[in-house]
């Protein structure tokens, strides 16, 4: 399928990009982190909408690595404010220079995003970047939500949902729409690819939930149940909250209160109180509900069906991801 | 003259400027360094600028804020690497609040940036948003550079100036340079303008360096010797080092490497050093060399005479500064 060939593209590109020299301490970050690989997914996603419309994708490959870059620049300034120590299994820049360096190289990676942005076609250009301006602070919002969470008692699923939506979504939902915008489709054609992306990324980020505490251990990249020992307030958590009582709220909490405790427990007991609850349940019909509204705009895109034909299949093949 | 209108309005539209509301941790830091004031100096140089060919000067005030908007945000972030307690007299945004929030805050500021940026006409957009990201990376390369020589033993002039170019001096050229394009100015006008304010912004850096050793103590804002205290590596001491032998260095290099010392000695003793090498003269005769290229790059500048009134006069205002 094409995809294969649009992601060896895309990684060749990337690796032959020039992010700059000197000083060497402000660029050699850049380059560190483009290369921990990933899956590429948002490029991807680029490409594949504006292959969607036209043969020739290769004029999203530069605009979609503006895409791919500015996740890496929130990845490296995020690592920062979460105290990360491993990005992808290697020391974040933070670790392995200091946050000065990882302040200042996520600075210049957001300006590089928008100089690859340079690369869409002049008259389509203030389009893509004023909805890149919008992308970019709503990332920020998601960001500053998200550590405003951890110290709140109690965090809503509206106010997840939407932390969650602006964090990761928003980024996904615009990675489609900038391949629409560069084909040169329709105003309505660009917001039925963005909420294609939103949906579609909403589901990931629920799935990652999910996975956390009922992946295949042999599968999960991860430990299983790392965000029940973090007493992470993801979907399932909020969820849980919402729906317990008596006694089943009474021992949920308790494993939220302990400072100290065998991490195996504490897991087991939680996905217990999961699972008397349902609420594998309940997230995996939210996901799919995502999935499926994603599904539907993408659906009402009038463009011959067999041309959705990769896209399709790129994002069923993630949606059955396992990891 | 026109300049106080310009200034005027310009502050009007920077308190009329909408940063954005929620999440009101992201937003309000932005609020408040911008509400700090300063002077306005390269947002009001790119009005100049663009006054110099059009009376039309009103559509350079929003990119003008962008300008603006990005300084504020490199202070934002430089503040952090430099564990600034104050700006202006006030906290810095990571003592106010933290430095996670001055990270964010500062990303979102860029952002911003840009999209003032995109208030440049359609025709000219793409070459300023180019010379805008150039001049971005070159800063953060500057404050790399400050950052690297505060460590290193030593640095040579032709280091330091290099340094001061790209973090300071690019973004007065920048600001110029835009003006110029966005009144429609050619190519040679447009780099005429970059490098007076190239030259004009290096001069008030090493006017900067030559205050904080012989500025009136009842005009200037900081404390007189604050660089000397602080073995800060200026133009006058990286002179100083070089001209210095025999036993006037050995003097210098003691006072250097104290670790504890009565402050107003220190200063005394360095500064009769920098007076025994006639500091004061080089860096003045340095200075002037700069203002003169600058002019002599706004003599070349076909225009009316006439129209370059009001810029220069600003600029020599500035020049004769004592704080």
């Amino acid at each position: 399928m094409n995809t294969s060939i649009f992601l060896k593209t895309l990684n060749e590109e990337i690796s032959q990009q020039n992010y700059g020299e000197n000083p060497v301490e402000l660029y050699e970050p850049i380059r560190y982190i483009m290369s921990l690989g990933g899956k590429r997914l948002r490029p991807l996603m680029t490409i594949l909408s504006t292959a969607l419309f036209t043969d020739d994708w290769q004029k999203a490959v530069k605009p979609a690595i503006a895409v791919e870059i500015f996740h890496n620049f929130t990845l490296m300034h995020d690592d920062i404010m979460d105290k990360a120590p491993l990005r992808r299994g290697k020391p974040t820049v933070h670790e392995k220079w200091n946050e000065n360096i990882a302040i200042l190289s996520g600075d210049v990676m957001l300006v590089q995003a928008y100089e690859l942005l340079l690369f869409v076609e002049d008259a389509k250009f203030k389009k893509a970047l004023k909805r890149f301006n919008r992308t970019a602070a709503e990332v920020c919002e998601g960001q500053q939500l998200d550590m405003n969470f951890e110290k709140r008692e109690s965090v809503s699923e509206e106010e997840y949902l939407e932390m969650i939506k602006l964090k990761t979504s928003v980024l996904v939902g615009f990675a489609m729409e900038l391949g629409g915008i560069i084909a040169g489709a329709d105003d309505n054609s660009c917001e039925l690819l963005y909420q294609f992306g939103i949906n579609i990324g909403l589901g990931f980020q629920l799935k990652d939930d999910l996975l956390d505490v009922y992946g295949d251990p042999d599968k999960f990249g991860k430990q299983v149940g790392g965000d029940i020992i973090a007493n992470k307030k993801t979907f399932l958590l909020i969820e849980a909250l919402e729906k317990a009582s008596g006694e089943t709220r009474e021992t949920l909490n308790y494993w939220l209160s302990l400072e100290t405790f065998e991490a195996s427990l504490k897991v087991k007991a939680v996905t217990e109180i999961y699972d008397q609850l349902g609420i594998k349940k309940i997230t995996e019909d939210k996901i799919n509900a995502y999935f499926n509204i994603g599904f539907e705009s993408l659906k009402s895109l009038d463009i011959e069906e067999s041309r959705k034909a990769a896209l399709i299949e790129f994002t069923e093949m993630l949606i059955d991801r396992e990891v």
